[in-house]
C-alpha cells in the first residue's frame, strides 16, 4: 500500500482522524468543502474529492448521505478520480440503502469499497480510540486493516456486504436512544415523586448497569446540560429516521424506534434540534408537567 | 437490637436471605405458607407471621402485593405480633400504594417500617451480594443497617418516604426491559440482514455499553435460553403494570413502559408467560415474521 | 311490577333519567349523597340507598366505582335494603370487575341484577333517547324492559354476564377516543400544513365518514372548544384505564387505548383535566408545536 | 377547451374514469403501460404519455410515486407532450413532495398544474361518484372543474399549492386506518371477553357512530373477510409511510400513524401483505392470542 491517503470531510470528528493518519506516517492528501487551510503537517488540501481520491486509498467521513453522494459523483468526484483497484473507506453514518448503491458503483468501475461507520464521539476520535464497525470483501478489509490500527482501538467484521456496518452503526445508535428513553420517563416518574435523577443514576448504575455510557448519558440528562451539544438532537433524529427506513426495508417492525423517532421530532418541533440529543428526555419531563 | 429476628417468606429469594441472616449470628423465626421443615441451623420455623414479627424485628420477602397483605393482616398476622416500637423491614417488590398503606398501620400502632426492595437474583441473594433500596425514617433504617449489612453489597436511603423506595426499584426493573425491548428490536432487525444476534451484543458491549447486564440479557436472547426462567415473563408484566400504576398515580406518562407492558401482555396471551422475561425479545422476533 | 322505583344518583344523567321515570308514570324513590330538595313532582328524596332500593327495582347511576361501592355497601345500603327478588338496574360506567362482583353480592342474598350502562349525554338522558347497553338473565332483563323503554330509544342485551355490557360501553368510549386521537394527528399535520382543521373535517365527513359523532367532536375539536366541558378529560383518562385493566384481565395488548391513555395522563398532568375530553387534541398540537 | 382529453393509468380506478370522460363526450387519448386494446368507445389507445398530453388537458391516475415520475419524465413523456399553457391533472395518491417536485417542472415549462387525489373505491369510480380533493391555482382549478364533474360527485378546493390536496388525501387514509386499528383492539377485546365482533358493530354503528364506512370495513373485519382485496395491506402500509415522511417533513409527531404503521409491518412481515387492509385487524387478534 503506498503510504499516501486520501481524506475527505473535516468537520469534528474527521480532522482528528486525518490528524491521527498523518500521525501514523501517512502522507494525506484532505478535501473539505469549506475548510482549506489550517491543517497540520502531513495533510495537504486538494481541489476536489477526485484529487484526495488519486492517492489510491480514499476515506470519507462527512455529514449524511447527501454529502456523501455529493463527494462521489460527478466531474470532480470521488468515483472518477479512485484509480482501478483503488480502496473507498466510507466511515459516515449514512443509511444501509446508500451505502449499497454506492457499492455497485464502485463494482462496476472495478474500485474496491468498505463501508466502516465508528462508535465514539470526537474525543476519542482525538485519542484513536473509536471503534470501527466494518462490512465488505475480506481483501478490501485486509487493506484497511492498518488505516482502522491508526484510527481506532479495535474493529469488528460483520461481513461481506457493506452496507450491513451501516445497519450494525444505526442500530447502535437506536440502543443508545433507547436509554435516554427509558431514563426520562424514569427521571420524570422520580421528580414527580420528590427523588433526584441524579441519585436514581447512582442507585441504577451502581446496582444494575455499571456503564459508563448510562453514567455519561445519565448525568448530561440528571444535570439538564444540553448546550453545547456534542451530538445534536435533529442529528439524533435523522439516526432514528435511518432505523426506521432500514427496518421498513427489511419488514422489520421497530415500534420503540418509532417512539423514540416520535418524541425526537415533538422535541425538534417544539424548538430543542440544536441541543444535545439527551434532550430527549426534557420532552418527556415537559410531558409529564414538570418544568 | 435483639440477635432474634423474624423472617417471612422462605421463595427463592428468601431462603438464602434467611440463611445469611442466621450465619450472621441471628436466631431466626422463619415463616412460610408452605414450607415448614429442612430449614438449616440458626432457622426455626413459627407458625405464623405473628410468632415471627414477636421477634421484635420481622423481615418480609414474599411474592406479590396480595401476599404482603395476607401476612400482615388478620388474627395470626405481622401486625398483631409485632411489639410497640418494634420493626418491619419490607423487601418485596410490591406497588408504592400498597407500602403506603401498610406504612399508615405500622403507624398507627406506634410500630416502625422500612420498605427495602432488592437488585439482584437468587444467586446474589445466596452470596449476600444483594443491593437494598431503603425508605424509611433515620431512626428506623439506622436500626435496620446491620440487617442490611448481612445481606447485601450495600444499601441506598431514599429518603423518609417507605413508597419510594419502591418506585426506584420498580424504576430498575423497568430500565431492564426497556433493554430487552431495545435489544429485542435490533436483534430482529439483524436476523432480517443476516447479522447474528450475539456478533450485534458482542460488538454493542464492547464499544458501547460495557455493562454485565448487557452480556447476561443480552446472551439470553441472543441464545434464545428462555427456559428455565430466572425470572418470568408474567412476573416482569406484573411488574410493569406496577410501575404503570405508580406512573399513573404521579400523573407521569410513561409510553415506553406502556410500550413493553403491551408487548408482555401479547407474550403472555401467546403463551410465552413462564419462560424468562428475555423471551419478550421473541415476541419482537415473531411479530417481525421470524421463526 | 310495582309502579314503585328506586333511583340512587342524581347528577346531570340521573336527573334528567329519574325525571323520565316519573313521567312514565313511576313513583320514583330517590337518593343522592347532596342533593336532597328540588326534586320534580313523582321524585320523593328518601335518606339513604337502602330506602330507594326497598321499592324492589332501584336504577343506579353514579360517578364511578368507589361511589357504586359506597351505596352499595353497608347498613344503609342497597344490598341490604333490595329484597329478595329485587332487581338492581346498574347504569353507571364502571369496571367490569366491580360489576362481576357486586353480581356475585346479589346472587348471594338472591337479588336479580342487571348491569346496563348507556351511551349518550345529558341531553339525550334528557329525550330519553340513551342506547342501553344490558347484560344480565334473561328473566331480569325482561323486568327491566320497561325501565328501558322509559330512558332511551332502544337497548341490546349482549348476554347473561352482567359485565359484559360494561366491555362494551368501555369500548365504545375507547373507539370515540380513538377518534378523538386521529383527528388530532391530522388536525396538528394540517395546521402545519397551513389547512385549517375545520375545512379537513368538512372533508372527511362529506366524502368518507358521514357520522354525527365526528360532525360534533370534530367541530369542538376545530374549534377548540373545550370549556365548558361536557365530558372532562380526566374523565376520559378514567374510562381508559378502566379498559386497559379490562384488557389485561382478559389478556389482550390494546397498545392504542395505551396511547391514548398516555397522551390523556400528560394532558391531565399539564393541566387539562377539567377542560373537554376533546382537549385530547391540544395535547396532540403541543406535541407539534403549534401554540 | 378542446373536448380531447388525455388520459394515463388503465387501472381499477383509472378505467372506469377514463370510461367516465368518454361518456362525458370527450374523445379520450388513453395510455396505459400495459394495456392497449380492449377499450370502450370514445377512448383511443396512444403510444406514450406524450401523445396522450398532447390534446392539451391530461389526467393521470396510477399507481405510486416511481410510476407518476415514470410516465411524466424523459422523450416520451407527459411533461415534454403538454403544450404551454397545457393542464396536468395528477389524482393519483402520491406524497406531498413528489407532487411539490413536479409542480416546479411544470411551472418552469409555463404549464398548468392540478392534484387532485380522490375518496372513493373502484365503485365509485364507476358510477362517477368519487370525492375529489384539488389544491392548484384558482384558474387551472377553473379548467379542471368540468372533468371533476364528470368524474364525481363532488370536489374541495384546498387551496393554490397543489401539494396540499396530496396532505389531505393521506390523512384520510390514515383516519380510515386508525378507525381499523381501533375496532380491530375493540374486537379482539371481546373476542377474548365472548362478545361477537358483528354484534359490537351492531351496537356502536346504531349508538355512536352511524358512519357508513364503519358499516363496510366493520364488517370486513368482523367476518374477516379479506380476500379478495379491495385495496391491498401492502398498499395502505405504503400509504401510512406517506403520511410518515409528510408528518416528518412538517415536524408534526403521529404517534397513531407509527403504531398503525408498525402493526401493518408486522402484518406485511407475517405475510399479510396481500389481503385488504382491514386484515390489520388480524394482527391485533393474533397480538391477543386468537387464533
Amino acid at each position: 500500500m503506498s503510504k499516501e491517503i486520501g481524506f475527505i470531510g473535516l468537520g469534528s470528528m474527521g480532522m482528528p482522524m486525518a490528524g491521527n493518519l498523518a500521525k501514523a506516517g501517512y502522507a494525506v492528501r484532505a478535501y473539505n468543502r469549506t475548510r482549506k487551510s489550517g491543517l497540520r503537517e502531513g495533510i495537504v488540501a486538494v481541489e476536489n474529492p477526485r484529487q484526495a481520491a488519486a492517492a489510491g486509498v480514499v476515506v470519507t467521513m462527512v455529514a449524511d448521505d447527501a454529502a456523501l453522494r455529493a463527494v462521489c459523483e460527478g466531474e470532480g468526484g470521488l468515483l472518477a478520480g479512485l484509480p482501478h483497484d483503488g480502496l473507498h473507506i466510507s466511515m459516515s453514518t449514512v443509511a444501509p440503502a446508500t451505502v449499497q448503491a454506492l457499492a455497485g458503483e464502485h463494482a462496476r468501475r472495478g474500485q474496491r469499497f468498505v463501508s466502516a461507520p465508528v462508535f465514539g464521539r470526537p474525543q476519542a476520535a482525538a485519542a484513536a480510540q473509536l471503534w470501527i464497525v466494518a462490512g465488505g470483501a475480506d481483501a478490501a478489509l485486509a487493506q484497511a486493516a492498518p488505516v482502522f490500527a491508526a484510527l481506532g482501538q479495535g474493529h469488528f467484521h460483520v461481513g461481506p456486504k457493506p452496507e450491513s456496518a451501516n445497519i450494525v452503526k444505526l442500530g447502535g445508535n437506536f440502543l443508545i436512544a433507547a436509554m435516554l428513553e427509558a431514563l426520562g420517563e424514569v427521571y420524570a416518574l422520580g421528580r414527580k415523586a420528590g427523588l433526584a435523577p441524579a441519585e436514581l443514576l447512582k442507585i441504577y448504575n451502581t446496582a444494575l448497569f455499571k456503564s459508563p455510557i448510562y453514567e455519561n448519558y445519565g448525568r448530561l440528562a440528571a444535570e439538564a446540560r444540553f448546550d453545547p451539544p456534542g451530538f445534536k438532537l435533529r442529528l439524533g433524529l435523522k439516526d432514528l429516521r435511518l432505523v426506521l427506513q432500514a427496518a421498513q426495508a427489511l419488514e422489520t417492525p421497530m415500534p420503540l424506534a418509532s417512539l423514540i423517532h416520535d418524541h425526537m421530532l415533538a422535541g425538534v418541533a417544539r424548538g430543542l434540534g440544536e441541543l444535545d440529543w439527551a434532550a430527549l428526555t426534557r420532552v418527556l419531563a415537559e410531558n409529564a408537567g414538570c418544568t
